[in-house]
């Protein structure tokens, strides 16, 4: 496959599955205290990444109370169910960046306890960190090592709570996963391919998706599109496209629906049932269509966000490619001052 | 003023402020016989102007939980927070909208209680209300109302928690608040004619705002120039902006930044010291500027998001014009079934 090493990527992606056994510990400890709510404080990616994990809880969990906020605006703002009983979780490739370095600070200093996901030991944000979780990862295999631990986090704290008898079932399967998403890969390489040169002069896409899947369209439209490749684009929500976006669209709109495996999924054949009418652009990426170590739909459902991130990395690769834009250029994140 | 009847819009603000005590008799019986949590339940616009309410309530009382949703997700997810004990608050212009109707159906026949505004009486939304509120309003000042009606709501609740002793304050200046809207739209009416001039060929603009003005700035992108001007847009959250955004930015980039009086007016200042270096298209639109019956800083954040939209009509209403595309054609929006 083009411009991927297969035996660097298992190992990050195993390395990171293989912290299941410290994040039990960390949870473990952490029920035994007693806590009072979870807070997810991202920002960009690990932002967007979180929301997935907030739709599974309000999906699944009558028990925990889960936030998922932005880093700089929790800080701001003084979030009044944020006390020293929270537990802050974050994740960062870097380990330095400053808003969650700040908020990792911030909230430690208030008592309460921080677990912190970093690909990049020994750098600021690990001051900060009650637990600490670090396994190697670079930009393009960073979201399977984030969702290995915040799924896990979040599967342990249901399961200490009394409401997730599969536990140890996901985390059997999930231990196997690597292969599979290799095989994922390898099937959506030649579709992305071709879809890159589709793509090339395209300047403008709409990335449709719900459920466990809106933060998935929010970030590869922000974080992949916009920020790696300076092409303009609208997420728009799979119910919230019909209040506003849909106008926009006309016979030449690139339209790219996230399909996934939750309860949403008919919103998302309502949004291709009208842009099947009216754009003759509509690529469809759909989780479904990969296999996975394990058929249980609520599994399936919890790695789709994995899923998602996994196939449409072959399109980023791609389209760097025929762009001649490598991924890695910025013209002003880190580059200037404000 | 352009293309706006002063006399009716008194009238229209008026009747919605004065839902006030209908609303406090409503709100204090739900508290007599006790709830758990509060869920504003939306679409398009009524969602966008509940994520303020969020904000709100996130940033100031530790007692009530309130949940912000799209209408068709929650119906589809299974929100596991929400139960008979719910209190589901909807806002609907016409009374028809499907997914509204139907999420109102879904809470009333689960046995939670509904609050319900309404600007067309008599409209098939009004059977699944426990407790109507109605005043007659259009598209252009539909937010005073919802605003009027929602600060009502969530205010008298955190004064029943023993949370908000300044209720009787508020409440007693936003009863004087219709002419300082119109005196606020005054001010901008020149403003925005020489700015819809300045829009008039431009076919993409990136909105910003953060905190209280991020569902306005949600709202003003998709609901206002998308929906009813067919003009490309990307709404993008002021501490998210540099997490992939920026890098579209050029000289020639239309950055509007609504700047609100809330936490995080200072992350707004961040965004506009990058966008001012970088491009020549920056707007601002300011709640600061605009008089209030009151001063007191709390007052003015719960109400900036009304006073953005206040202003902001001005702008839709001149671009209307100059583009020669009135605010209420649509090509698809209950044109064609999907």
């Amino acid at each position: 496959m083009f411009d991927i090493d297969l035996a660097h990527y298992t190992e990050v992606v195993d390395k990171a599955l293989a912290l299941r056994s410290r994040i039990e510990e960390a949870v473990d400890k952490i029920c035994e205290e007693g806590y009072s709510n979870i807070f997810f404080i991202g920002c960009g990616g690990t932002y967007a990444h979180s929301l997935p994990m907030l739709y599974w809880m309000e999906s699944s969990s009558a028990k925990l109370d889960v936030y998922s906020v932005i880093a700089a605006e929790f800080m701001a703002m003084g979030h009044k169910k944020f006390s020293k009983d929270s537990i802050c979780v974050f994740s960062t490739r870097s380990g330095n960046t400053k808003e969650i370095v700040a908020a990792a600070k911030f909230c430690k200093d208030a008592g309460a306890r921080t677990l912190v996901y970093v690909s990049n030991d020994d750098t600021p944000v690990c001051e900060y960190a009650d637990y600490k979780f670090y396994s190697p990862a670079e930009d393009p295999n960073l979201c399977e090592a984030i969702y290995a631990y915040s799924i896990t986090v979040l599967a342990r704290f249901m399961r200490n709570a009394g409401e997730f008898e599969k536990y140890d079932s996901l985390m059997d399967g999930m231990a196997k996963l690597t292969p599979y998403l290799i095989r994922a890969k390898e099937q959506y390489d030649p579709i992305c391919e071709a879809l890159a040169e589709k793509f090339k002069d395209i300047d403008y896409h709409m990335i449709v998706g719900g459920g466990m899947l809106w933060g998935e369209a929010y970030d590869y439209a922000m974080c992949i599109l916009e920020e790696m490749q300076w092409i303009k684009t609208k997420s728009i929500h799979a119910c919230e496209f019909f209040h506003g976006t849909l106008e926009l669209v006309e016979e030449d709109t690139s339209v790219i629906l996230f399909y996934g495996e939750d309860e949403t999924r008919p919103l998302m054949d309502r949004v291709y049932r009208f842009v099947s009418k009216v754009s003759n652009q509509v690529t469809i990426f759909d989780t479904k269509t990969v296999e996975l170590p394990f058929e249980d739909p609520e599994f399936r459902k919890i790695l789709s966000p994995m899923i998602i991130y996994t196939i449409t990395e072959r399109l980023s690769a791609h389209i760097a490619k025929v762009r001649n834009h490598p991924l890695t250029v910025r013209r002003y994140y880190r580059q200037i001052e404000y």
